[in-house]
């Protein structure tokens, strides 16, 4: 690193230049839900919204082991079995419709998530996806 | 239904035949680690192995809606966000070399998970997959 | 099975008869609140619906290996613990008067399900009794 | 209170004897397993050992409002549903077994609950009962 | 105790000075905001109020070993990894600032946790922070 | 960032900058158990290795808005109330004593979390502490 910064000064040239990769990853995975939740955070958090940049888009999202397809399937899976999640799922629904999921095989996986963690995890998730596919007919009827 | 047993009867013909497709379907996808399971139960608690399998793997597993890769990896995200599942992730790790994920795409799907559910968890389950690797090492040396 | 339909098929004979004996359970426990919620379920993910009432109700439910004060008393528990179940407990709360737990039977279970699962998870689940028991007052002046 | 020791000092006469009574309903309930294990806290944490009996057994489980039979179906709901609750769950399906449920009662609670909390919770709930019910065997033969 | 009163009865005078300490520390704590959480449980569960006042707040809160800006960080990280506590993140981050926590101090502790439980149960409490941080701005502009 | 490798690239310079400077936290923090914990990381997962050194420690432990004290004690919050976090809670325990908590200050902060995340947590994690506690004292009798 040509910075002489210290590695948590988010700030920094090279924190700035990782903080921009994250954004465009975001922005082509999430449009403009991410984004959103990212700006709300300056104020209050601004180093937690960094690192969702990042660290989760840029670092991880970003890595070339496994296809943004897979990585939707995997996020599901985990914010399902969490619960108490849904502004996350709302933006990973919308996600997972983005990098080329179908309507139909999110609320297959929420389905199959009910088998590892119960019908009442499957049901909320499935409530939020039914918010996000409204929006989306609500936004191109 | 032709049977007249009630049903919750787990013994009925009608029972019977979905718990034996349940099966099928069960060894198709983890080889003999989950019929392992099955037998376990028989003594203890035989209707939850008939849940097990007819529901779980006849009803749900065999659906068209979703391909068994895609079912893995959301199982995979499910089980490693809930934690304290060794077992269940030790048979499903191995269900998912079954059904053609790769080492690799298997411990990537597992960091990507730290991102949502924490790093702790992520290690929990990369140990239990260097321990079903290295069995599968073993047995194929 | 007389029917050749795939087990996974829920438009089959043999699951429209499974699930229109899930649905009589579920009228019988829940009343008019559980089936609201498969309702809403029809055009999201119908499969989700039909296992909710064929596989939840119809084969677990309706087991004669625990009366329903005791199953309602396990569910309470359960998701007392999960915390991120409003409407689930929502309609379980009324489920359990349904089937002859007071009020402050239901109540007793939240403070002692306390002990093991911390107060902001009996708070929670408290503060959805009240409006549940309110709604019924309501209803029942 | 006669004591002018402050609340919080467990070696006080009022909290002494609050964890006696507390101590005489856990074994009522529990036998030895629930004594055993506040006696392990006694070197490194006896506080969290007085209050186990003198909050949760001592004040809530003696509580009059819901049955000892009751409050172990719930309990058994909760620690299903926690998960990673092995030693807990060990006492307390003795416990329940010790209150008057048989062990299809309780293997059905444990189904019942899957049905909630999912599958992997519920087999591993089920793996502890079966430990319970072989020492059982094994000192009574 | 002078009282012959059985330990549950929430309503003996050493239960009535249990919780009314247990009142006093709450309210040297949370101010207003844990008074309003115990009134509205008057009616719906009285002894869910009273062990939350003379148990958490009496008993423990107020044990010597731990100084409050300590334990309000670990309250901070237990109810940000459990998620779906909101109610309790209002009254707990209200009490951090009360206790000495500053914003940044507390907005920090939520990155710091998202390391353990994932950013989703970080970005939640963060926004509990903000409504609580705002609040506090509109009554003290 | 002079260096034109991908930011996924965790062999890069600046990923190896960032990956050393983590592992001086680490051990400054943990000594040599965290160490250990990534080592093993090395054949089956060692982009989750590097991204516990390079992010969890490098970028956030390090970071000043919060002392080492305060992080383990919500580190602490966190890992008790998931459960299932044996490992990391010996680390962590480690960890706490080496940055200057007490043995006395660590159960009380386990008693504490009871009151929000239950008592078989808190156990739980007393229990590991008591191992930590046994090793201590035989490396230094």
């Amino acid at each position: 690193m040509t910075s002489t910064a210290p590695q948590h000064d988010i700030s920094s040239p090279d924190n700035l230049a990782r903080r921009r990769h994250g954004l465009s990853v975001l922005s082509e995975i999430d449009g403009h839900r991410g984004e959103a939740v990212l700006d709300s955070l300056a104020d209050i958090n601004p180093a937690l919204g960094h690192h969702v940049a990042a660290f989760a888009f840029g670092d991880i999202y970003d890595r070339p082991g496994l296809d943004r397809r897979s990585r939707q399937l995997v996020t599901l899976g985990v914010l399902t079995a969490l619960g108490s999640c849904d502004p996350q799922l709302r933006v990973h629904i919308g996600a997972a419709l983005n990098v080329g999921l179908s309507r139909e095989e999110i609320t297959e996986a929420l389905l199959h998530a009910a088998v590892f963690c119960g019908f009442p995890r499957a049901l909320n998730a499935t409530s939020v996806a039914r918010d996000v596919f409204a929006e989306q007919d609500d936004a191109h009827p």
